[in-house]
């Protein structure tokens, strides 16, 4: 997506220990237009007639998967990170390692709103080992539903989650793919979608 | 207002411990057009004019936060909870206890993305005890920022939350104000915006 690469070229910025930094427009300061042109990209790269909801995980995805829901007139689902009081019993548990804060974590859905009957499509902000989506995987595997495709707003391409995704012949697309980043720039990879 | 309250009794629940379950519409599964008409709600109920974001703090308040800034043509800002290594310095931080996960939490938003020239309205999906509004306030003032207003989905108001920023003259206004709640049911509390 043209318009997303020029915004990672003109606000990212590349820190040590391959971080790529988009919090004024992505997951801090959320730039609501660009987002939405993202919904719309999205629906143009899926098949998002019958889906019954978006499925995201907190926090910095719910942005981009509101902007998606809404649009396209489903509820957003969110995986929540930790046990909290106000979640009871009757869950999908998933455990993951969080690169971003170096600790195991559990993913965590109700029962209550995702079941057999459901078609989902995750939609994430960023994509580097994969271990967030492996567990919205797993969640919507445990519930039986069916997974349309996976969305993700930035891969990066040198990290293994996507091809490791691929490999299992999941369908995900992402609306930018960067192969190399360093002090010198950001290389995008070549894709058809633009 | 109506339809928010109508969807609170239908299927919001109320657990021990003054927990009012609403998981299945506002903060885990989301109904992005009942959050879209609540973002319609509060622009009746705030002058949004000349706003430059709305702020809010994650992860819960994110989608209605999201709907809002969409909505309005603004960026969405949320405040994050934790240092993780994506945050650098330049941060105001806020230190608030959170009663849903019983522990200190510093609320953290970068100074680059809020500055005395912003003019802000803060959302959130539930107001308590306030601690999460009180950290949100404290970070605007440390910009120097206008807070024109906070609009709150669901106000506990038998919880001292509400009355204490009131009390400050803060502009605080809530879709829907709970005045008593138990296994017997839900009383809300009259309001002029219905």
């Amino acid at each position: 997506m043209q318009l997303l690469k020029e915004r990672i070229l003109s606000e990212g910025r590349v820190l040590p220990g391959n971080i790529l930094k988009v919090d004024g427009f992505l997951n801090h300061r959320v730039d609501m237009k660009l987002v939405r042109a993202m919904a719309e990209e999205f629906a143009k790269l899926f098949d998002i007639n019958g889906i019954t909801a978006v499925l995201t995980v907190e926090a910095s995805g719910i942005a981009l998967g509101a902007a998606c829901a809404a649009e396209w007139g489903v509820p957003l689902l969110f995986a929540k990170k930790a046990k909290s009081d106000n979640i009871e019993g009757g869950l999908y548990k998933s455990d993951i390692y969080s690169y971003t804060y170096k600790k195991n974590v559990t993913l965590l859905m109700s029962m209550q709103w995702l079941n057999s009957n459901d078609k989902v499509l995750i939609i994430d902000d960023f994509l580097a080992n994969g271990e967030a989506l492996r567990g919205l995987i797993d969640i919507v595997d445990q519930a039986g539903a069916e997974l349309i495709g996976i969305g993700i707003a930035i891969e990066k391409g040198f990290q293994s989650g996507g091809q490791l995704i691929r490999d299992t012949g999941q369908n995900l697309k992402s609306l930018a793919i960067i192969d190399k980043m360093d002090e010198n720039g950001i290389v995008f990879r070549e894709q058809e979608n633009g």
